[in-house]
C-alpha cells in the first residue's frame, strides 16, 4: 500500500450579480463568487488537494482561467475529470477533509447535502468526505466579506 | 487499519480585558482572546481536526457560540469531549502537527508546558504532539496584532 | 510501519532590492523576499511541516532568525539539514504536498525546476514532491503584492 497526503487553499472574490456555488450546489445569498469557472472554491481546493496528493500538478494547470473550456465550467466536472486523473495513475480516495472559511451565509445547514453531491461525483462513501465551516471573526479578507477561501486535505492511496 | 487525516483552522481576535489560552494554558500577554468560550485558538484547531478526520462535523457543531453550556468554557474540556467523541467511533490519535500564528507574544518558551497539557487530556504521549509558532512578518491580520489564528493537522486510524 | 503527518506555513514580505528564491531556485522578478537568511518561504514551509511531523519543534526552534550562522542562509541548507535532523529519529520522507500563493510572478513554469533541486537536496524521487501554485484573487496581503506565503503537507514513515 502506498499512501498519499495532499493540500488546497483557494480564494475567490464575493461579488454582487453571482450565485454562490459551494460543494456543488448553490446557495442562497445576496451575493456569489466571482471566477472564470462557477468559482467553487470548496471543489477547487479539493481537487488542489487531490492532484497535489498524485503529484499531477494543480487546477490551474489542468483547468486554466484563461481557457474557453472553462468558461463558466460546472465545478463537478472539474472534480470528476480530477478523480479520473488520479485513477489513471493508480489512485483512489481515502478519505477528504476540508474548511469553508467565510462570515456568511451560514454554511452549516448544507452540509449534508454538500456531501451527498461531492459523494456522487465521485462515486465514493459519504463518510470519506468531511466539510466543516469557519469564520474568521470579522478579520481579514473574509472577515470583511471581500471573500471566501477553503481549505481541504485528503489522503489517497494506491492498491 | 484504517488511517485518516484531518485539518482545523480557527482565528480569534486579540483585545484588551483578557485572558490568553493557548494550548490549555494561559500565557502572560497585555492581551487576550475573544470568544465564547476560553477562546484557545490552537485546541480548536486540533478539535476540528480531529472532528474533521473522523468526519463527526466541527467545533461550532458540538460547541455553538450561542449555547449556555460553551459561556466561558475552558477549551480543554472541549478537546476531551472531542477525543470521546472520535472514540465513540472507533477512532484513536496517531499524531497531531499545529501551527500557532501571532506576531507576539514569542509562544517557543510555553510550548513543552502546551505539550504536556494537552497530552493529558488526550491521554497520549508526548510524542504524539507537535506544536510549532510562526509570524506573518508584520503582514494581515496576525501581523497588526488584531488576532492569533491557528492551523492544526492530525491523522487518527481504527485498530 | 509508523506514519506521521505535518504542516507548515510560511510567510515573508516582499520587497525591492532583493532576490526571490523559491524552492531552492532563484526567480525572474522585480522584488524578493525580506528575511534573515534567503527568504525562501516554500523551502521554510516545507522545512516545517517535516519538523512537525517528526515532532522536532520548528524551523524557527533550529535555526533561529537573530543568530549569525543563519544570516544570508542559503535555505536549501536548511532543508539539508532537516532531512538530517529527522533520519536521526528513524524517520524518511514519503511525501511533500505544497502550495505557493502569490500573485505574481507565474510560479508554474518553474515548478519542474524547484522540483528537481528539492528531490536532489533531499535525496528522493521527483515524484515524491508536488508543488502547487495560487493567486488570491487581489484579496489580502498576497494579493496586494506585499509578501508571499506558502503551506506545506507531509507525509514521514519509519521503517
Ligand atoms: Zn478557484
Ligand atoms: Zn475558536
Ligand atoms: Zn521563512
Amino acid at each position: 500500500m502506498k499512501i498519499r497526503v495532499g493540500m488546497g487553499f483557494d480564494v475567490h472574490q464575493l461579488v454582487e450579480g453571482r450565485d454562490l456555488w459551494m460543494g456543488g450546489i448553490k446557495l442562497e445569498h445576496s451575493k456569489g463568487l466571482l471566477g472564470h469557472s462557477d468559482a467553487d472554491v470548496l471543489l477547487h481546493a479539493v481537487c488542489d488537494a487531490l492532484l497535489g496528493a498524485a503529484n499531477m500538478r494543480d487546477i490551474g494547470y489542468h483547468f486554466p482561467d484563461t481557457a474557453e473550456f472553462t468558461d463558466g465550467m460546472d465545478s463537478k466536472v472539474i472534480l470528476k475529470k480530477t478523480i479520473e486523473l488520479i485513477t489513471t495513475k493508480g489512485y483512489k480516495l481515502v478519505n477528504i477533509d476540508a474548511t469553508i472559511c467565510a462570515e456568511r451565509p451560514k454554511m452549516n445547514p448544507y452540509i449534508p447535502e454538500m456531501k451527498a453531491c461531492m459523494a456522487q461525483v465521485i462515486g465514493c462513501d459519504e463518510d470519506d468526505i468531511s466539510i466543516k465551516a469557519t469564520t474568521t471573526e470579522k478579520l481579514g479578507f473574509t472577515g470583511r466579506e471581500e471573500g471566501i477561501s477553503a481549505y481541504a486535505v485528503v489522503l489517497i492511496e494506491k492498491a
